[in-house]
């Protein structure tokens, strides 16, 4: 099976290697060319342009780093809008938000091309051992088709419905995401308060009902101010500004989200955009006095 | 080893047996003895008082229901200070508040005992498989003497320094199950509300970061609105409660759990007291119009 | 003094007719032309469009109900750009978001005009009475020479620096106001489910260093459930959400605002949003059981 | 008409002189007997102890400043409930929890003497002025009879029913204040990190439908961030905590009040807990960066 694969970043690099060691034949397109290189030494064809590889391959993926570079890739010079057609499917992996995904599927529709978001959830690793979470939405039958490429991608693919709603499930979910750290942050900050030993927390949580690997994971470290950036403080606020938005076109009251995003302001204004999102345990701590 | 044990409820019960199942003697009472026929059956002696218990054995366990069953077997008729001197060790599990706590450690001690408190996280279950979380405070020399105990009936045991540190860590645990419920449950209504379908997001929880046994357990039942009480809504607010009560004592904000904890309130306005804690879940949900 | 005088519903009509009042010549125009004939039988002249008010008129007042005929005035056919040109000042009184005021002002001064934002506080009353706020921004020459006309329509007027501040002053006082509409909901609801009475509430309140014209006039049409629509509640939660997206873009954490914004998205779920913004107290309160 | 007056404070004092010159004849007693002289200059008699005052006198009001003070005057040796009977009235203006109050209630009760409690709003210029607000509560026959001592200490009084709602109707309003407080202080700081002049924010404040005496008397000194104590924070957040509880108690949920009580409780983390309460502004503003 002939995949074209359309952004060689960290996500993108080990998706389309991925791919070949399970059999698929691959055209790679990168901004940069020389990032081609690798894949290339592994059996990788190379497109010259967007078009080029649309043009030669009957799917199309896309792992870009946001929206800007999700769009030029489509509508920009040698861009895939003037390649797609019908028969083409279009599959962006990139994480859009629905109007940038809606807009690109427009697009590629109007030329008779198959269009279909699909933002993972995982980082790096899970992308190396094909051990993403995939939220697909958009053209149904190029979903049915895509389905060997998202096994091998994916743990698990699922299928959202109309162009948007893979964006809208990443939100919620980070909503939750956002909501959980600030349980935990307050948690930590109540032990270590109340004289109890917050690592004595952490492992009690670890045992029961609410064990769960974020928690294990970013805890150890939040304990140690140690922030590296995993998940930016300011996108994970930005995605709850997202969701409360998203709850406010629909009415839904959401008072634990909106304390929670409050929080992650405060973290802001308190020049920790740029940390990882768990750094928000800083702006929960009662401040030390002079 | 002779153990002492006093209540024989559902988790005294199973705790009981899975002594005796390992090894151990034990000496039981209940108020109501007939329920000691079952243990004896396998093994067990009856002690006719909690004072004749604590009188045959080096170390008595106590398993009640709340703070009055916990007193009334200290400072009741031939209850257990009628008994308790120096050599012997008095180990509380059951669920009490700090300040109860307090009280029976002081009345045990004073009258030359040890005191350990040593409530449990789990529930039938990992009672009768010995598969308890164990959050012991008091007496070190006790807790060091009991360990072959928490072995048996815990797959861990924690050692919290004063008394009233279990009780504590406890509400910690509890406020942060309460925030993070109220995450869940805004998440899933936000998914309905936005054309989403809340199974998928408990299913898409359960692969990522977040992946917990209770999202695992209560999400299903939580969308079939089915709330029978494993732990009942009013104990749950009760608990963020004391845990924000906590908090002000030792200036700690928390806004996301006090955001919970008025969600937990409004859900019992609306009749929800004796339901399941995740029934906080209709409180969030946008009402129905007529 | 020459005045032109865009748009005469309810709040333009008393302004134009309270400005002839006090000796100033106005040259009306609305949209509805008949609507002008009764300021011409007070002494108005009628302008035909947009631009042949601007081209007799030195100052031009606009004064229209949202944001698109703000800018059809100005941007459509026999618009004021039309006509607008050096020598020529514009000043909108109408309540527009920043991002609209600044596009008009773009398209004004590009023109050689100058340019005001003018947005009131106050309802028809104070419109007929000259008791207006005014929140002046923009053209600080404009303003010192609107100083004789601002001081017959309002009791105050503002100069809050460049374009978009009068917008943003706006809805820093309706947060304010969103947020104190909850404290008194809830403070009511308080008062009643304690047993309390809560128009005795109201006295107190009314006699102490809280009292405020709006709790006096809202607070006993709320006991009676009664919300007749002064200002519509989907309109102060769309301030409130214009407001917490002010303080997204500057950092500023605002708990209280943003629990209050969840009451009122609440209260839009349940039907309330087309009645005044004091309906927030049926979301408030208590629900009803069956 | 002779009345006795316990407790010569600042607010005890005030009040007994402004008895004096309406024409009462005041017996007074204070623990620190000196503090009698002044009023003794006046034309006062003095009690020996509280229980003589009662004996003299038909009426006797307490004004002291806590509820330890307000109990040992009552309780302790030659203390009212040596003198109390039937016929006699004892009127305590304290502010005192409804507990504390139903406890002095009881005792006064049980010697067959008549008990109103009667927490006052207001501050040392309207003890002076005579214009107190009185919330009273008890026994109605006594507040009767009391009407005209209240008609000179108070410019209002009210009859709230059975002992205590006098203490809850005091949180409630105190509860309000709070919040009120907040989304000040939000809007303060919102108005200032947008750009905008908090000062202008105040003035608009004050000439519009949200205008109120304590906007118009803290908003100044906290822009000077000047907190000298009217009402210390630590009280506030006291008082927000108990409206908080009595919700509670009545299933009432609050999630602005309980967001403002987060605020004042993070203040109390900053070591504000001894300035006026309007310091909770500092805790609502963006922390400075280094």
């Amino acid at each position: 099976m002939e995949v074209g694969f359309l952004g060689l970043g960290i996500m993108g690099k080990a998706m389309a290697m991925n791919l070949m060691r399970n059999g698929f034949k691959v055209t790679v397109w990168n901004r940069t060319l020389s990032k081609c290189d690798e894949l290339v030494q592994h059996g990788a064809s190379v497109g010259e342009t967007p078009a080029a590889v649309v043009k030669k391959c009957k799917y199309t993926i896309v792992m870009l780093s946001d929206p800007p570079a999700a769009c030029s890739v489509v509508f920009g010079k040698d861009g895939i809008l003037e390649a797609v057609c019908s028969g083409k499917g279009y599959i962006d992996m990139s994480t859009v938000d629905a109007d940038t995904s809606t807009k690109i599927s427009e697009a590629v529709t109007s030329k008779g091309g198959q269009f279909l978001e699909a933002p993972v959830s995982g980082s790096k690793k899970p992308a190396e051992d094909g051990q993403l979470i995939i939220l697909a939405a958009g053209d149904k039958g190029l979903y049915d088709e895509a389905i060997p490429i998202f096994d091998v991608l994916g743990k698990k693919s699922f299928f959202l419905g109309q162009v948007g709603n893979g964006a809208k499930m990443k939100l919620v979910v980070n909503m939750i995401m956002g909501s959980m750290m600030n349980a935990l942050s307050e948690g930590l900050e109540l032990t270590d308060k109340s004289g109890l030993d917050p690592h004595t927390l952490l492992d009690v949580l670890d045992l029961g009902a609410m064990a769960n690997p974020m928690f294990k994971m970013k805890g150890p470290s939040m304990l140690k101010s140690s922030y590296h950036p995993a998940f930016p403080l300011k996108h994970q606020q930005k995605d709850m500004r997202l969701a409360l938005a998203l709850g406010d076109e629909n009415a839904v009251s959401m008072p634990v989200a909106a304390a929670a995003n409050e929080a992650f302001k405060k973290a802001r204004g308190m020049g920790l955009a740029d940390m990882d999102f768990s750094a928000v345990y800083e702006a929960v701590k009662v401040p030390k006095q002079p």
